[in-house]
């Protein structure tokens, strides 16, 4: 094992404490040979042997048959890994960031060392979406993954719409129940959640995503005024990764964003820190993967999941599913991406506006669903508009001539809308 | 191919449609060899290849590595599908009722013949939970299995509560929607979700359970006036299937009824002809998988996942998870289920009737968690009271105790509660 940090503390408790379980499922002992740490000396949890720890990484790795990677981050991972996979080891891995930004490099090494790569718990925590991605779907074709993947901003977004707090009232909250870090920016930003969406997209179709193919946008902007207003219609605000097939362009879209999504919608009912992924797939329909997207003793079952599956297959032979790669779709830019928005504005109040605002939409080629007005006393009307599936680009350039409008004053928000 | 209805032919169009996406997950062509009919001159969706239709069962096992055997009940599915395990070919099955009646001898067939056997269709169509329980969960301890395993029901108790239909009512409705059979007894009476339970018991807790080991309460009884009661209350009732570990009596519970859950539980969502499986394990948590329990497509779905993952272990080595029985738990007896129920009784409004109930819930050791009262005018009130978890022996003594009591005129249902 490298690393021994929350998870992997749990890690080591249950392949003690349910040795039995796990060596009958497996049908081989399960021996933990040592435990790579940067410092041997520090403060660990009472079960953890101290006989077990190592500051020689590289040295534990040349003598186990499976290495379970939790140190997270890109190096010393990324070597570490690499030389255990080239030389024939399994590698069971969390390390979402390492998946996101050099899976190609990893399943390489793999392949050149007849290895396996397992990374359940890489994504969405005890959440088995891994499997059922490459597994349980390989006998379907998938339109769409829709997933709420990180706990944190599920929770900040949650504590927003049922409590009414701000953003900032509801970081801090976060911080003080240990769902947010003191930098909470991976989380809040979205960039945990883009690392997953990768690798969801490249597990979905059979096509490598890297990380950097990802478009993010947080949601430091939500405000509690947008929550009540989208649950006033009947929606909730949400922090998804989307990744969508585009049949007619031959290519896929793959995206982190808020995104309103109907109350009645599977993903509206995901509370708290919990995760879920939806996989709408053209023969078995839609899917849902619920479960807790984090932590130590859930992502650890996810772990050992994997560790279970890798120690059965150097009993019994077989192998992991392999990479799969065969499709190759481009990933599609803002141009052949499908959307829908919100738009928000303030203009004046005054005959002839709102059809100036609608021809801007015409002028785009976006046609629109619906629109609310909703008249103030000061002159200026804040109107709402939902447009019908456009482009991603067309939208742009659409809420680019509002904001030329002279009559508009303001582009308050503009917020993507998901499910329906 | 054994068998040609409604998931045979979907599984034949989709192996047509999907030959190359398929065969390059698989890592060689599927080749459709034959499909064994009883009546080869009978009418078949137009995809059907005619000249692949034989009559000859067991020859057509005899020449296959792959038998995916639809057609259903016990015999002749029994004899073939341990013909082809017996001779090393691989089944896949979607047959829950030759599992939940004759698993032991499959499983032990394929031992002798070195096969495999996957049968994810067999519970909750498209809903991978036979994946999740087999292997997503390997290195976890299930608590509780509660799941939603039959669409025809969820469909039925979901029109009662939405529309205020009466049973008689939905299952009309159902009938016209092609949800339910002309003779809807297998569905509302439980049959099908019970062999769903004895398969989930299986697989969750490394033991054998047969249908005959799950006691099973279907749907006719429950009525609409309950399920406006249960919505006032905050709870919905739905059929539901439950096994759960007892640590104490180091033994399983399996069982299928109806039950009460509150609102607010993952499972109380589920609407429709959807089906959905919570898990409770003692690392992950609460984790559900949801999607479309039955239907053609959805159903072929499973079983061509299932083709893949056989396919790939004939090219690439490796067999499927074997049959995990090694925990051999006893299934437990009234006397060591834990169970919570709602009962309620019509009884003489007048003073010392309540005392006389609560003595009769405290001399069989059940303490009550709630009591509501509701007066009539015909000197009749109406008590609705919700225990604690108790033992399911001590809630029927309950009962029969209230039963006898002539100041009780009537118990006027008895409903299990589960979820909190």
């Amino acid at each position: 094992m490298l690393g021994c940090g929350t998870v992997g503390s749990q890690v080591v408790r249950l392949l003690g404490e349910h040795a039995a379980d796990l060596q009958a499922r497996a049908g081989a002992r399960l021996e933990l040979v040592g435990i790579a740490v940067r410092d041997t000396a520090g403060e660990r949890a009472p079960w953890v042997p101290r006989e077990l720890l190592t500051d020689d990484a590289a040295g534990l790795v040349a003598r186990a048959d499976v290495v379970v990677e939790l140190v997270g981050g890109i190096e010393p991972a990324r070597t570490l890994v690499l030389q255990a996979l080239e030389s024939g080891a399994t590698v069971v891995t969390g390390n979402k960031a390492l998946l996101a930004a050099h899976g190609p490099a990893l399943h390489g090494a793999a392949a050149r060392g007849g290895a396996d790569l397992y990374y359940e718990a890489a994504v969405a925590g005890a959440v088995p979406v891994v499997y059922g991605l490459r597994e349980s779907l390989a006998g379907d074709n998938v339109n769409a993954v829709l997933g709420i993947v990180n706990g944190t901003t599920n929770f900040i977004l949650d504590e927003m719409a049922t409590n009414g707090l701000s953003f900032d009232q509801a970081v801090a909250l976060a911080q003080e129940l240990g769902y947010a870090e003191a930098d909470p920016s991976a989380d809040v930003d979205g960039h945990d959640a883009a690392a997953k969406a990768a690798i969801l997209a490249s597990l979905a179709f059979h096509t490598r995503v890297s990380i950097d193919d990802v478009p993010v946008t947080g949601i430091r902007d939500v405000t509690a005024e947008q929550m009540a207003q989208a649950a006033e219609s009947g929606h909730v605000i949400k922090l998804l990764a989307v990744a969508r097939l585009n049949r007619d362009a031959r290519g896929i879209s793959v995206r982190v964003h808020p995104a309103l999504l109907p109350a009645t919608h599977p993903l509206a009912a995901v509370r708290g820190a919990f995760n879920a992924v939806v996989v709408e797939a053209e023969s078995a329909g839609r899917l849902m993967f619920y479960g807790q997207g984090a932590g130590g003793a859930p992502t650890a079952s996810a772990v050992l999941s994997d560790v279970v599956a890798a120690a059965g297959h150097k009993v019994h032979g077989g192998h992991a599913p392999r990479e799969s790669t065969y499709a190759q779709l481009p990933v599609l830019g803002p141009e052949s991406t499908a959307a829908r928005t919100q738009v928000q504005i303030g203009l004046a109040d005054e005959p002839g506006t709102l059809a100036a605002v609608a021809g801007i939409y015409g002028d785009n080629g976006v046609s629109i669903e619906s629109v609310h007005q909703q008249r103030s006393d000061d002159g200026v009307a804040r109107i709402t508009i939902i447009s019908h599936v456009s482009t991603e680009a067309a939208l742009e350039r659409t809420v680019a001539g509002l904001a030329e409008e002279p009559r508009v004053h303001e582009v308050i928000s503009v917020t993507r809308v998901e499910g329906e």
